[in-house]
């Protein structure tokens, strides 16, 4: 047997756990509803544009270059003018295999070892973790429950440029926030803007929970406010509205940051038979699907808070968002989330701990994130009385009945 | 504006030309032939496969872990298994998004800048980029008419010893070699492996075009020889056998290894539909679209080498290979393909030049490659005729009458 150990670099993370499926209680992940997935429409769909253009399959990138399917690029435009107020063109947005990718051309372009960017103080993950990856400080700027507070951002920026940095991009995941759930005002969305004028640090918009919005209209996006300015790039998703597993994001910028994207876009296209069947289904369903997810969403989300209320009473604090698929918990302090993994794990459970999702990791070991969109709604009920028993169990928190208040 | 040049990475490659459609002669890519893409096959198989498993697409890699789709790696397994004697079970395979995912995946795990990589003399543009890109040492070991030359490989292994260098890998591609077309004989797999052995050096398989060989039955991979021994870090791909913009393709490895590169693999897993249409597609047709492919190519290839005797005559000079979509030639001494790529594409013609393709890129100026699955056989007989125009105007070369001998 080869010894394969001795010729990783030393760089090398270490191996993944073999996969052993999911776990009973899956609260991590964002994974979607499965009942929600468009069957019928995608049978219609893939139909429809396999006749039409599946001959186009045979050549690398269909016959529409590096963005990606211009059905698609068209459905990213329209959508972005209809519902997010942004006047965008086809030739401004970049198909991605999942916003992630996305994020890390972004990164891989602009940052080097040393940079500094700023984001929400409580944020997400993925970016965390690329960020740190990438050898990058980062700075978290406060959230309240309008969403980034642009007065500590103001500061936050001033403070930088005292001390001779410039941060590479404020990140912002402005409509539904991940992971609080909030929605950032339009005044904010202005004074970000303001901001990035001022400080020539462009805004990097993530709007990847957007269009699971539970009630009303679709805010302006930053991208839209800034009105063709170049001051924003602007990444989404259809993981969350749709379906992962299709692994279709986008991303939409000047070309003066695309054509750099694109050099570092090596991977000989996003999927193609997934860009054309998503563009079609779309095309006359966006709405009407979005709208109907977003009801299962928040029905859901209302069972989770039903069972947090019951089986953690006071110890869970949380406010209900205005859409997204996941919940932000606050324990009471001294709680380390981290430290409960393991035990909730081994009872059939898995939640995302907060660290994970903060700029300063230790200021978020009594929170929890609890992502609801897969599970049933008695799977929720049942997971929480569960979660709540291992948390007792090992923190003595919450206490047996939820009508004792612990904080 | 927001001023984007100055916020990029040193590194960061140039920006990548606005898309202009594909040219009129397009001879470059590894296009498959449009009347090949089985859209009644892909048809069914979409149907059946939402129908039966829409739902999985809710969740981030379906049910079956970031691996990939359990059927898709079952097909793999079993192709392995009928046609290439290689005992795989479906746990070894993970799909990639097209093959070059998967070897960049194992370079990222395995190499730093200053490691040494032993290639074929000829290679693939892909790999050789990638390792230079990383500051990787290029060491090519000849080729003849039989593939890779296992006694000049033996030499240079003994040499890079001799100077205390333990190369990271050995890539090679044995059936359809890129360039040159050649299938490496059982013997010199058997040597190869040997030496794999002997130095402890893993061997590369790359089957990239292994799929499309005209005659005959499939030769035993390497892995298959290697029995199980774990010397054979072995990738293909589904993207010259069915359609390179679905973006699938496919790594065998011991799990000591692919455990390390899932943990590199970061993208969210691959485009789940388009996994499970092409499991459902090749269930039952694998054999069948390969032969059939197989002889639109043949009859292809016969098609540019007839236009090439015809407009080249002597000056061009080529072996008919055994398989594959493009023919590898070589053109007179003092010729540099390199100077003609502007001036061919003025014309309205695409084709790769020949030092992209080799690890002593001067030692290649004279060599040219022409892909030839996606143009029609008319098409091809007129691109050859309008690229010797280009050559003749531009080099002298050939002379305008195809029966003067310039060799």
């Amino acid at each position: 047997m080869m010894n394969y150990e001795s010729l990783f670099a030393a760089t090398t993370p270490p191996a993944v756990e073999r996969w052993q499926g999911f776990p009973e209680y899956n609260f991590i992940g964002g994974h979607n509803d499965p009942e929600q997935v468009p069957v019928d429409g995608f049978v219609a769909a893939a139909q429809r544009v396999l006749r039409a253009r599946g001959r186009e399959l045979a050549t690398y990138h269909l016959d529409a270059g590096p963005l990606g399917d211009l059905a698609l690029r068209r459905f990213v435009a329209r959508k972005l003018s209809e519902h997010r107020g942004a006047r965008t063109s086809p030739d401004d947005v970049l198909i991605t295999s999942g916003s992630m990718q996305g994020i890390e051309l972004v990164n891989e372009a602009l940052l080097k070892p040393g940079d500094t960017v700023v984001t929400e103080f409580f944020s997400y993950q993925g970016v965390l973790n690329s960020l740190r990856r990438r050898g990058v400080k980062v700075v978290g700027v406060a959230l309240d429950e309008h969403g980034l507070r642009t007065d500590k951002l103001a500061e936050a920026l001033a403070e930088l440029r005292r001390q001779g940095v410039s941060p590479k991009y404020v990140y912002t995941i402005p409509t539904i926030q991940n992971p609080t759930g909030t929605v950032l005002g339009r005044q904010r969305r202005r004074e970000l803007l303001e901001l990035s004028e001022t400080y020539g640090v462009p805004v990097f918009e993530d709007e990847c929970y957007a269009d699971l919005l539970w009630e009303g209209e679709w805010p302006t996006s930053v991208l839209g406010l800034d009105d063709g300015a170049g001051r924003v790039v602007h990444v989404g998703s259809f993981s969350k509205c749709l379906a992962p597993a299709l692994r279709l994001g986008y991303l939409v910028a000047p070309w003066e940051m695309l054509g750099r994207l694109l050099a570092c876009k090596g991977d000989g296209g996003t999927g193609a038979l997934e860009q054309m069947v998503t563009a079609d289904f779309f095309e006359g369903h966006y709405r009407e699907h979005a709208r109907r997810l977003a009801g299962t969403l928040q029905r859901k989300a209302r069972a989770l808070a039903a069972a947090l209320d019951e089986y953690f009473g006071t110890a869970a604090e949380y406010v209900l968002p205005h859409g997204g698929m996941f919940l932000w918990i606050r324990l009471p302090a001294g709680v380390d989330t981290r430290a409960l993994l393991e035990p909730a794990r081994a009872a059939g459970i898995a939640f995302n701990e907060g660290p994970a999702w903060c700029a300063d990791p230790e200021d978020a070991a009594n929170y929890m994130r609890l992502c609801f969109a897969l599970p049933s709604e008695a799977r929720i009920r049942e997971g929480v009385a569960k979660l709540a028993e291992v948390f007792q169990r090992e923190t003595g928190i919450p206490a047996r009945s939820a009508n004792v208040a612990l904080s």
